[in-house]
C-alpha cells in the first residue's frame, strides 16, 4: 500500500507539474491580441507559422480554458478567464458561415473569414461545449442559449434531417455511422447536463440512444470495435468497415465509463472496461516499439492510410483517461498498471523538455516525425485535458487510500450510486 | 563512349524488363470480369481488398493499356485491348454523377454506383485521356468525341466560370491556383494533340496559357517552385503558400519539357531544366537517407502533413522520366548522371522482386510502410508509364549514338525544331 501510495503520488506531482508547463505554453504562445481567438499553429517553440484559425481548436480552447479556471485553484486567474472570453467573442462574432443558419465553418482567417466548411458536426460540437462552459464560468446566459440553441440543431442534424450539413446524396454512399458522431453527442450529454437537472433530463434518453449507438461498433462476437458499421449495426464491406482506430475507441471507453457512472451500472461498465479498454489496447498497442498504433485492419491488412503505424499524442492521453478512470471506478489493479504503462511511454516519448508541451506526431519507432506543437488538428485540448482529469482523479484516489499501512486492505473503490445501495 | 552504351544498355533491359512484369501483374489481378473496369485496391500479392473503383486509376488505366498497345509491338495483344475498352465502357456508362452533366464521380462501388465526388477537375481529366486513347486505338469516333467534349467543360470550368465543379464561394478562401490544374490541362492538350493538327491548333493558345501558368509557381526570385500561388502569380500567406511537392514539381517539368519541345524553344528548355528540375531535386532529395521527401515548407519549417517525410514512388517515376528527357533534350550528361541516381534508389527501394510490382509508401528511412500495391491514389499508371517512357527513351537514346567509339563525341540530342533550322 505504501509503494502504491507512493507511486500515484509521484504521478500526481509529474502530471501537476507538465500541466503547469501546458498551460503556460499556451497562455504564452496563442492568445491572438489584434482578433480575439487562438493562434494554434505553433512550432516547436511557440512561434506561430499560420495565422489560420481552426474552428475546433478555438472552441476547444475556450472550453479548456474555462475548466481550468472553474476546476483548478491554481488557475483561477483572470488572464485564462479573459482570454477565453475573447476566444469565445471572436466564435460568436465569426464562427457560422451564414447567420442566422447555425452552420459553422471548419477554418477561418485570423480576422474570421471562413475558409473552409467541414459537412459534419464536429466544428458546431465544439462551439457548443465552449458556450457551455463560457455560462458555467461567467454566469452570463446568452452563451447558455448559443449553447442549447446549437445543441437542438445537431440533435436535428443526427437524429431527424441531416440535409442542413449540405452532403450530397450519392446512390453508392454506404449509410454509415462514424463512431465520432454518437461519441460526440454523448460527451455533450455530459457537457450540458453537469450539474443541470433540467438539461440532464431533457438529453437523458439521447444519452442512452448514443450508448446504444456507440456498443454497435463492438462486431464479430465481441473481437474488434469497428470505427464504422451500418446504423443498424452491421459491419461495412471493404476498407470502410474493416478500419480500427484504438485510441478513439479508448476515447469513446471514457466517454462511456461516465455515462456508466451516471447510470450507476456496473454490468455495463465491466462490459466497456473489456471492449472499449482492454480489446483496442491489446490489438492496437505496439509489441515492438511500444505505443499505440493510429489505424488498424481488423483483418490485419495494411491499412491504406500512409499514417496508420505512426504514434500520435491524442490516443496516449486519451488511453491515460481511459485507464485511470476504469481503475478509479473498477478497483482493478490491472488497469492501473495499464495506465502506468502508458503513461510512461508517453511522458518520455511525447514531452518536449526542452521548449515545453508534447511533440504531436512521432514514426512508428517513436522518433518525432513533426515538430509543431500545433496545428490544424494539435491545439490546447488532448494533452491539459488528459493532465487535468489524471490530476484530479490521482487526487482523488490518493485522499481515498486508507490511512493505514495495511497490505491486505482493498484497493480503493470510487462507489457508483447502484454499488452504493 | 562504351561505357555510357554499355550502361545506357543495362538500364534499358531492367527497365525493359520491369515492365513486362508490371504489366503482367496488373493483367493478372485487377480486372474485373464481372462489371468491367479494373480493382486497384490490391494487397501485396495482388489479391484485392476493396472492391471500390476510383475513377482517377479506371480511367489512367484505360489510358495505360491503350498506350501500350498502341506503342509496344509485345503489348499488342487483344487481351489488353479488351482489357481497356472494358475499362473504357465501365467509364462510360457510371462516371458521371448526373448524366447529362459532365461532373464524374471520384469513387464508385464496383457495379458502378457513386460513394463520393471531388470539387475538382481531375476524374474528369482522367476520363479525358482515356477516352481520347481509346480512340487512337480503336478508331471509334465515340470516343474521341466523348474526349472533346468533356475537354470542352474542363476549360470552361477553369477558364469560364468553376460554380459547376460545386465549390462554396466563401470570403476567406484564397483565389489559389494548384501547380495540378495547369498541368494536368497542359498534360491534356498534349495528349489530344498528338498526330492532331487539328486538335493541336484548337488548343495551341491554352497550351500556352498553362505553361505561362505553371511558370508562375516559381518564386523568390527563381529559388522556390511553389505549389500554390495566387492567380495572378503571386506568393500566398501560411502553410497554403509554402507548400512545396518536389516530385509534382519534377513532373510539371517533364510536361514543359514536351510543350518546349513542341514549340522548339531551347531558351525555355534550359529555364524548366533550372527551375523545374536541379531546383526541386536538391531541395527534395533527402541528404540522410536518399529519395525525395514528398512535401517540404519554403522556409524549411516542418510541414504540418504527417506524411511530409516518406518516399512516395510516383515523385521518384516522374524524377527518373524527367531526368531522362531532360537529358534526351539537352545532352546535358550531369542530368543523366541524375537519372542513374533515381533510378539506382528507385528500383533498389521501390520494387518488390518477391510479388512484382513497387511499393508505393516508404518511410524517411527506406522501409516499406505500406505493403499495399494499389490503392485509392495507387493504380496501373505511374510504374508503368515512366518504365515505358523510359525504355522508349533509352532506346531512342541508343540508336542515336556514333556507331564508333570515340570518346570526344558529343552526347546525342535530339534535334528539336528550332535547333534543327
Amino acid at each position: 500500500m505504501e509503494k502504491e501510495r507512493e507511486t500515484l503520488r509521484v504521478w500526481k506531482e509529474r502530471v501537476e507539474q507538465e500541466l503547469d508547463g501546458v498551460v503556460a505554453f499556451w497562455m504564452k504562445h496563442s492568445r491572438d491580441q489584434e482578433h480575439g481567438g487562438f493562434f494554434t499553429c505553433l512550432g516547436r517553440s511557440g512561434k506561430v507559422y499560420d495565422k489560420l484559425k481552426y474552428v475546433w481548436l478555438q472552441a476547444r480552447q475556450v472550453w479548456m480554458y474555462c475548466r481550468l479556471y472553474r476546476n483548478f485553484q491554481r488557475f483561477h486567474q483572470s488572464e485564462i478567464l479573459e482570454s477565453a472570453k475573447a476566444g469565445g467573442e471572436f466564435l460568436l462574432r465569426y464562427a457560422r458561415v451564414a447567420p442566422p443558419g447555425k452552420k459553422c465553418a471548419f477554418v477561418l482567417t485570423q480576422d474570421g473569414r471562413p475558409v473552409k466548411v467541414q459537412r459534419t458536426i464536429f466544428s458546431e460540437c465544439f462551439y457548443t461545449m465552449a458556450m457551455n462552459e463560457l455560462w458555467r464560468v461567467t454566469g452570463e446566459v446568452h452563451y447558455q442559449r448559443e449553447a442549447v440553441e446549437m445543441m437542438d440543431q445537431i440533435v436535428h442534424w443526427v437524429q431527424k434531417d441531416p440535409s442542413g450539413l449540405g452532403r450530397p446524396q450519392l446512390s453508392g454512399t454506404p449509410a454509415a455511422e462514424p463512431l465520432a458522431v454518437p461519441m460526440m453527442l454523448l460527451n455533450l450529454v455530459e457537457q450540458l447536463g453537469e450539474a443541470d437537472e433540467e438539461l440532464a433530463g431533457k438529453y437523458e434518453e439521447l444519452g442512452d440512444w448514443c450508448t446504444q449507438r456507440i456498443l454497435q461498433h463492438v462486431q464479430r462476437d465481441g473481437q474488434v470495435v469497428l470505427e464504422n458499421v451500418s446504423e443498424d449495426g452491421k459491419e461495412l464491406s471493404g476498407c470502410l468497415g474493416r478500419h480500427q482506430n484504438p485510441g478513439h475507441a479508448l476515447e469513446a471507453g471514457w466517454f462511456l465509463l461516465c455515462h456508466a457512472r451516471r447510470k450507476g451500472d456496473p454490468k455495463l461498465r465491466a462490459h466497456i472496461i473489456d471492449k472499449f479498454l482492454l480489446l483496442p489496447f491489446h490489438s492496437g498497442w505496439d509489441p515492438e516499439h511500444g505505443g499505440l498504433f493510429y489505424f488498424q485492419d481488423a483483418d490485419d491488412l495494411c491499412p491504406a492510410q500512409l499514417e496508420w503505424d505512426m504514434k500520435l499524442w491524442w490516443p496516449h492521453s486519451e488511453a491515460m483517461i481511459a485507464f485511470l478512470m476504469g481503475y478509479s471506478d473498477s478497483g482493478d489493479p490491472a488497469l492501473l498498471h495499464l495506465f502506468y504503462q502508458v503513461a510512461e511511454y508517453t511522458f518520455r516519448q511525447f514531452r518536449d523538455p526542452e521548449y515545453g508541451e508534447w511533440f504531436g506526431y512521432l514514426n512508428r519507432e517513436g522518433k518525432v516525425a513533426l515538430t509543431i506543437k500545433g496545428g490544424p488538428f494539435k491545439g490546447c485540448f488532448h494533452v491539459p485535458r488528459c493532465l487535468a482529469m489524471c490530476e484530479e482523479m490521482l487526487d482523488a484516489l490518493l485522499s481515498r487510500l486508507p490511512p493505514d499501512s495495511d497490505p491486505t486492505s482493498s484497493p480503493p473503490v470510487v462507489p457508483t450510486p447502484r454499488d452504493a445501495k
